[in-house]
């Protein structure tokens, strides 16, 4: 009878034991911001979203791009982004062309210089639940940004609240 | 006899003026250039080549966007561009984003703005032979431009031989 009641208190021990590591694990993960740490495949092929220019510290030049997903909730109008959207930021050089200002005899044109890095958001409303539904990446050279670096991406997107996190509008 | 006669010498004679008017015809349109007059369908889902940001009179932010043919000879470094290649450009008014600014807190951030007009370069050697092989259109509000507008296309690209008369380079 002692063995017994041994047993089950063992057996009752480990389990409070897995309960709570297993409530610890949560509670990481919800604190924790989970990123895109591949780059999504064929985003190159994607249809264009918007264009945008970038001053300040930037000086950048990009296209926007959205996966099939995206750009239907863009062209319904519809928020929040379904589970499976993705955005693509493509972000280049801010360069003036000398070789169009030469053929418009005038400085005037500025193009994509050499790619700086493509970003990401893709929408999973589960994985990504404590960064707003949106997992933020960011690669350089095709290798991923730094977890500094990546932290910063959502309390700034948080900002657009009233756009589901994102900043860029459909292009018509 | 004389009636023969006179019905082949009129034969002749329509002969002659429908030949001298099928190649009055043939050198009306080596001389004048024939342009675009179409809107190409489906252009709105075309891959991106590259962005564009015009200043001058302009102050013109632009996505330019390639059909399947132009797309594949871009990417494959191929000139000139096969027959079937088009071309589009999207243009917007390069606006100030008091909305983006705002978050970022300071102003460094310009988006595409009211649409202003959409070009298209179309390749077909054979109609578009008086222009380098290329047919130029430029719609504004769905409405094609001016032939006076449309004149001043070909002489500008055509300074751009090296790259068979597309200013826009393929960003990566």
């Amino acid at each position: 009878m002692k063995r017994i009641f041994l047993l089950v208190a063992l057996a009752a021990a480990a389990g409070i034991v897995a309960v709570t590591a297993r409530a610890s694990r949560r509670a990481d993960q919800a604190a924790a911001p989970i990123f895109v740490t591949q780059i999504p495949s064929g985003y190159r092929d994607w249809i264009l979203i918007s264009v945008a220019h970038e001053e300040g510290n930037l000086h950048s030049l990009g296209a926007v791009l959205g996966n099939k997903v995206a750009i239907k909730a863009y062209r319904e109008g519809k928020l929040p982004f379904p589970d499976g959207a993705i955005i693509a930021a493509l972000h280049f050089q801010h360069v003036p062309s000398e070789e169009n200002n030469k053929i418009f005899g005038r400085s005037q044109s500025f193009i994509a210089g050499p790619p700086t890095n493509v970003q990401f958001m893709v929408k999973d409303s589960t994985k990504y639940a404590s960064t707003g539904g949106w997992g933020f990446g960011h690669f350089a050279d095709g290798k991923p940004g730094a977890e500094a670096l990546l932290k910063t991406c959502f309390p700034c997107h948080a900002r657009a609240k009233a756009s589901d996190l994102v900043f860029t509008h459909y292009a018509p």
